[in-house]
């Protein structure tokens, strides 16, 4: 299988980077074909622009509008987008490996998603959810968040479990384009752990990567 | 009043941007002053980095504690940030204007979450919520979404109401910090809208304006 690792986090040393690095290893050693998007490392811009189409449609600037008119012409993105447009095509497997920051994704992968999952590339006019161009393809979030595990209830501080704060990105964003989306993988309270105690997280993630794929419990049914 | 605007689009003909030139008009007609940070006019840096603090701690590269570090030593971040922090540390009310992109905000505006509500400076260890360091200040949301309002229900395509959506932002982000947070002003449909149908959006944006600040009525109770 064909696996996608979309990665964003700046320090190599954070517990987010011993997640990505536990799913390279695992995913390879299991024999499939891993290949990293390191936003970080890439330098990859957040921002959508007008300079991310290598030539307008010349009507009133609507960035979704330009992105069609961008995808009919054979791709006419900017190199960058058009790199990882084509990473995404090729997957099977798309794994999200983030940070939770205010409850969301850090700007970086938010910015992928702004302008990765371009219209008429991951998603068109009547072609969304269940008709979404990316139908076909897994996508899971793997994400870690710092805060008490407890705040995380709709009677907690935070008003919300971690899969209604994740709704906007499995449900808006992945399940829009088509994704089969996994139940995603998070890390709570890892600030509040003992090495031992993130160790064992790590452990209960190589036992999801291990098991994911030949068992369809964990996607999200919607 | 001291406002500030946060407006996160780059085209001056959208909708959104109306809507901004809008709120700038009416909150200054009425006698406020207002202050705008045009984040694509800006050119603002959406990524978190570790050059965003002019001294780091030694310690092992966290952005979070090194957020609280640069708080303080009298605030020593990047000047950009700086900026930000100032405009909203004057301010009374922070109105963000803004499309919703993948059920939320773009990228540029998530960045400015991400870098200018600093641990140490919006919020602390055991200072969030109604404990918030912004505690005091109002914020509210003006956002503009294409797609058709029948989506945005429990029981729709969404499966989430608007305010759902925002959850993440609303409480998440904003009350988190302390704000006392305004229901949002949601514009849906916007292009499947007559002009005459964004305009009367524009005259609801305006009426709101004109009375949010003498009525309770519209913060969100959590």
């Amino acid at each position: 299988m064909n696996i996608l690792i979309v990665y964003a986090h700046h320090e190599p040393s954070s517990f987010v980077a011993a997640m990505k690095n536990t799913a390279i290893e695992i995913l390879s050693r299991e024999g499939h074909s891993v290949v990293v998007s390191d936003l970080y490392g890439q330098g990859f811009s957040a921002v959508a622009q007008k300079w991310d189409f290598v030539t307008t449609s010349g009507n009133h600037f609507n960035y979704m509008f330009e992105q069609k008119h961008a995808a009919k012409l054979d791709l006419a993105f900017s190199p960058d987008i058009l790199s990882e447009i084509q990473k995404l095509q090729t997957a099977d497997l798309v794994l999200f490996v983030s940070p939770i920051w205010w409850f969301s994704v850090p700007a970086i992968l938010k910015g992928w998603f702004d302008r990765v999952l371009a219209m008429g590339v991951a998603w068109d006019g009547g072609k969304i959810y269940e008709k979404g161009l990316l139908r076909g393809k897994q996508a899971m979030l793997i994400v870690a968040g710092g805060g008490p595990t407890e705040y995380y209830q709709e009677s907690g501080r935070h008003k919300a479990t971690a899969v209604q704060i994740l709704h906007p990105i499995n449900h808006g964003t992945l399940a829009f384009c088509g994704f089969d989306v996994h139940d995603p993988f998070v890390a709570l309270n890892v600030l509040g752990l003992s090495d031992q105690g993130r160790l064992k997280l790590l452990t209960d993630l190589q036992y999801r990567l291990q098991h994911m794929l030949d068992s369809p419990n964990w996607l999200i049914r919607y």
